[in-house]
């Protein structure tokens, strides 16, 4: 149903809501330009050209609404593919509200969310990746994340996934065409370059799918948790951190009261830091509480900071600490703080565990830097850099699973010569996932779910 | 200095702060295409016709920031009467802030809060009061307020003052010819011709200064308080006046606890009401306060409505009650309450205080439609209209009585025969009084502090 109406001229209000110097009402469809005529005192519009502005008043039946300037797009050069008109008029809610119900009673009517931009998709303009990163861009609040999401809406990520697929598409039909033969015994599919194709496939699938743990901490920002004992300079620690970039940090009272959490923003990518309650044995039920929180903290961490007091600490203790907090330490970096106090080069050497980049002194902003840089390296993998396309949409990491595994049913029914009855389906079934990607293959219900996350007016 | 910098080519974000489909950056000056020309990858905007608008990307040294369109007009056919650019760009925060400061660092500044504006002023685009309703159309929350400023906006009503004050320099210009010839006693200025000027000028000052009192309600909203004694029925009444207009109420939590403010709009004037705690003998401290509280929203109300039940109180308890509220009936409404119950038309009869649309049943919706009638009659006055200019704005009126002022002391002058000069001093004072209403006659604080309550962007 929702896709089915694209036939109507829709209207909304484009720019942020509220009260503005100006604001912009976006109206796309057939009855655009015609509309807008009917209410505009000015140049006659249906006679404008493409790309033009005009000034001139938007007038009801019985009052001036507004002094307005009038752009014009036409079909199919627009952002919808179809003729688009956009108001520019002053910015009260009051004038917007009077002009939106003005174009709505001359036969628009309120457009849903995201559906300028799904018109954009049904019209051709951008495939479904696209379309997506347009409300990525519109989200985006980071240098890292501005950028994934223009590549994305620039070139999408489909390119080189829709050209695989209609090599794909290839071997499907001349698969296909072999059962026409089937008693013939004939093999028009040359099945070692099918492999290998699915091969290149698979490569790319593995590529995107191993991208999005990239694109994910891109998107949502990195969870860093800052654990250790009472007094290993936690607070220190997170302070040093933000202090070289206080700018761009802002602190949000914490959800418990020893939970300070704070944004830091390394190289585009952004680290939400939180510190937590030191870890110790609890010797009463608030004391408990407050451990059972640190923990839980710490099991959900994408980047978990262990710091601990060259000072006062033993290297078994640290070990302790360790086995106690994670059972891998992957996502775990462990530093060695108060390396600047006297002796404190010394202690450092006594413990193995600690990160490379790991000694610092947070009071004495000693290697601070390079922890950063350490905490950059251990999200974004060498080998998947920003320069790729790099997927940070959930829907498409689903699709893109899905797809691989259909990929990996397709090599096992060539390799064991399944029937190709068979092995035609069980292609099908990998090109329809592929499609859903790029919507290639597509529903109402898939568009229905993507674009109803978008805002209204685009 | 504010006025001074008006060589410079300023940039802002003019539509509403926060995510929207899409923002609107505009830039303004002599240098405005030349910078947007510079970042911009698409058509040579140097080369753009005026009044067209054109697709293409905005770029710093290192980084695609959006994708955009950019709409040109070309001086002096603007709104400010200089080249103006305005980027439509994807309305995330994080991309509008790129884009300003790229083009400051190309060589725009931040424009201040209604710095376009200031210039569509001093470039003769609108005149002062045109300015200042740019200012209140954006502020519009009804249809009444909305009016009146599109109408000033549109027109002024600086032309007739205009026209007028023009007579009056020719008159001036007649009497300091006057002087020049002093020792031959000639008078080239007709002085009957004269007092019929002035006395046509005093004619428009007054029923400008009068339309304020219009005006003032239209901008401002009618604080209109209900009182009356406790089971008056107060908030019934209040009830019954918004129930027909449920859909435009808001009710704001009270500042105290038994005081309920809901907006009521009627013809287009918003009545702000104000539920008062029961007028009584207060038998505490805590009564007390809110008696007097009740007391001081009464003294400060622009329409007082007070309430009674017919059934039970007499009409010398009301009459004490009436002089214990306000010197005046001017602003009040006498309403009794209650009817319809039984016997409530011969009771009625009792009170002679009541207004004649008094006489209502909250309950039963009785008579409420004509009750709304009369509060609209007891503030907008017959002989001022919606039609008219209505001065809305506190300057004008200042300098309106000013400018009566001086009038009167010109009459004086030329009725008591003085001296030459004294007369030319008192008609400059007068034109100079006028003139500061439409900005004929202007100074940088003026303008600094009609335009610093602008929003920035306008």
């Amino acid at each position: 149903m929702f896709v089915a109406d694209h036939k109507d001229t829709i209207v909304a209000l484009s720019t942020a809501p509220g009260v503005g110097a100006i604001a912009v009402i976006r109206m796309s469809g057939d009855k655009a330009i015609d509309i807008m005529t009917a209410v505009f005192k000015g140049k006659n519009l249906a006679e404008a050209k493409a790309n033009t502005l005009h000034f001139g008043r938007i007038e009801s039946e019985t009052t001036i609404i507004d002094e307005v300037v009038v752009g014009i797009f036409r079909a199919p050069r627009s952002y919808t593919g179809e003729d688009i008109i956009e108001v520019s008029c002053h910015g009260s809610p009051y004038i917007q509200q009077q002009i939106l119900t003005l174009l709505i009673a001359k036969g628009a009517r309120m457009a849903k969310p995201g559906e300028f931009t799904m018109r954009a998709f049904l019209n051709g303009k951008m495939d479904l990746t696209q379309a997506e990163a347009v409300a990525d861009l519109i989200a985006a609040q980071s240098q890292a994340s501005h950028d994934v999401a223009i590549k994305q809406m620039r070139s999408g990520y489909g390119d080189a996934l829709k050209n695989l697929r209609y090599e794909l598409i290839h071997f499907a039909s001349l698969i296909e065409l072999e059962l026409d033969f089937s008693e013939e015994d004939v093999e028009f599919a040359e099945r070692s370059h099918l492999m290998h194709l699915l091969e290149q496939i698979n490569v790319e699938l593995d590529r995107l799918i191993k991208s999005f743990s990239l694109g994910n901490v891109i998107r949502n920002g990195v969870e860093t948790v800052i654990a250790g004992r009472p007094n290993a300079g936690k607070s220190t620690l997170l302070n040093a951190l933000l202090n070289e970039d206080r700018a761009i940090v802002s602190e949000i009272a914490g959800t418990t009261r020893d939970t300070i959490e704070a944004e830091l923003n390394i190289k585009g990518v952004r680290f939400r830091l939180i510190d937590t309650a030191g870890i110790r044995e609890a010797k009463d039920e608030i004391e408990k509480i407050g451990v059972a929180k640190t923990m839980e903290k710490i099991k959900t961490a994408t980047l978990l900071i262990y710091v601990f007091d060259v000072h006062t600490m033993t290297p078994e203790e640290v070990g302790a600490d360790l086995d106690s907090l994670v059972s891998s330490g992957d996502n775990m970096l462990v530093i060695a703080n108060k390396i600047d106090a006297a002796g404190g080069q010394e202690r450092a050497a006594l413990f193995t565990k600690v990160n490379p980049d790991g000694f610092i002194s947070s009071l004495q902003k000693v290697n601070i830097e390079r922890l950063k840089d350490a905490m950059f390296a251990r999200i974004v993998h060498e080998d998947i850099t920003l320069e790729d396309a790099v997927v940070t949409n959930a829907r498409h990491l689903e699709a893109l699973r899905k797809a691989r595994a259909t990929m990996t049913e397709v090599q096992d029914a060539i390799a064991q010569k399944t029937s190709g009855e068979l092995t035609a389906l069980s292609i099908r079934y990998a090109l329809n996932a592929i499609g859903e990607i790029t919507g290639e293959v597509t529903n109402d219900d898939l568009l229905d779910n993507i674009f109803r996350k978008f805002c209204i007016g685009k």
